[in-house]
């Protein structure tokens, strides 16, 4: 990727890739704002509700752009509480459910670790307006990864309770981490253009940083077999459709509604 | 009050004192925590959920500090998950329900302009420990007031259907607002030994603030007729089970759990 002007890009191809970072965002956001007030501690509740702010910030600024972009006048709001769950581009792993804390932390984890690499090659994206988001968010990204990676560890190799749950989640999870780095034809777009990095190019860094973290804490790096996929391309599970009816209702119920 | 060194002071009413701190900011920042992920726009959930994460922040210090003093061993966290009901010390206004969005602003409206004043009288208390947590917490508090103060009057003088809504709130929430201002005999001690204000010494400046956002907001202010009162010494409405079932489940149900 260079510093070159603004390409020229397939602009249904920058939407899609705007919708999937902020969609990301929101919807894991949204995962752990149904942890506030139900956190085990004071201080994990604290943690959790921050990661969360921090990830509704990053979806105003990505779905911002994305609407911007679009040029059809939605705001960051629009694209957030009034699309069906078919026009949301998350992938399928932060839609699982939160589980216990361990498991949230792991789901946590996982993602964090493709986040930063991602928001790190996006930093020199061509498009100035990318890198700029992503290089505030890789920062915040980067303390997220710290901490759940700390935690992983620790509730990993802790007692035998905590390591077998922390073993339950990892099998559980492992299955939708490799939607994380496949490429499709909008991904090829971006990559060609130098505004983002090729999906696949990322695995090797999050596959060092996962081992390295699996073997710390004492658990075993799950095979990789069958993949479940669909959720960058719209096709997602049924919980999506209950986080939106949350999320979403307020909007819903009373369109535009500002009294 | 002055800096004289650390005075003698009935240390039941100090530790009376400093859960009533606490535990407001505890039940509050718990209320507001309800609207993490279900507001009706992403900067208002931003919003309240920092606000939620400042007071949980507040309760920390106020109860670690209770501990502290107690001498029992009791952490910040062992006096949040794991008192009853009867033992909670907040005021009745931070545990009524949410309701809408501009009910839950008038509540913050309400309580932020008494929590100023308080915390900037103790910014002088004697105690230096109590002084520095009212330091760092009015800084805060200003952004809070500032906030639900700017809403109240946009909510009241805004449409027909706003307006009624602010009203009602006020309304209902006013009988809940006196307790505020009723001292008792650990008050007295506290501000005899110049720890911290009388609480009937805020009324007027919270009567000032409260009447001419009123005014603004085009909502006339209720007369003082009943007042409730109970919570700052344990007698607590029927809502107050329900916070507690839902905040302490995790401890209560797995007693000092840490797997």
């Amino acid at each position: 990727m260079s510093s070159a002007p603004f390409p020229t890009v397939d602009q249904a191809a920058l939407f899609e890739f705007l919708l999937r970072m902020g969609d990301n965002a929101l919807i894991l956001g949204h995962r752990l704002s149904e942890w506030c007030g139900h956190a085990p501690a004071l201080e994990e509740d604290i943690a959790l509700a921050n990661t969360a702010l921090d990830l509704i910030g990053q979806t105003q600024l990505w779905l911002g752009l994305a609407g911007e972009m679009e040029g059809k006048g939605r705001t960051a709001d629009n694209l957030a509480y009034l699309r069906d769950a078919t026009e949301f581009r998350n992938v399928l792993l932060v839609e699982r459910p939160n589980g216990d804390f361990g498991k949230t932390l792991m789901r946590q984890f996982l993602f964090d670790a493709w986040h930063l690499s991602m928001l790190q090659a996006l930093r020199s994206s061509a498009d100035k307006r990318i890198a700029d988001i992503a290089e505030k968010a890789a920062k915040e990204v980067a303390y997220h990864l710290d901490r759940s990676r700390d935690l992983v560890i620790r509730l990993g190799d802790g007692t035998a309770e905590s390591h077998r749950r922390m073993r339950e989640a990892l099998d559980d999870l492992w299955p939708y981490t490799g939607e994380l780095f496949i490429g499709d034809a909008a991904d090829e777009e971006l990559a060609a253009a130098g505004l983002g990095p090729a999906p696949e190019s990322l695995k090797a860094e999050w596959d060092g940083v996962v081992g390295e973290t699996l073997t710390e804490a004492t658990l075993k790096k799950p095979a990789d077999g069958y993949m479940q996929r669909g959720g960058k391309r719209g096709v997602h599970t049924e919980h999506m459709g209950f986080i939106l009816a949350e999320m979403q209702f307020l909007q819903r119920a009373y369109p535009g509604a500002t009294w």
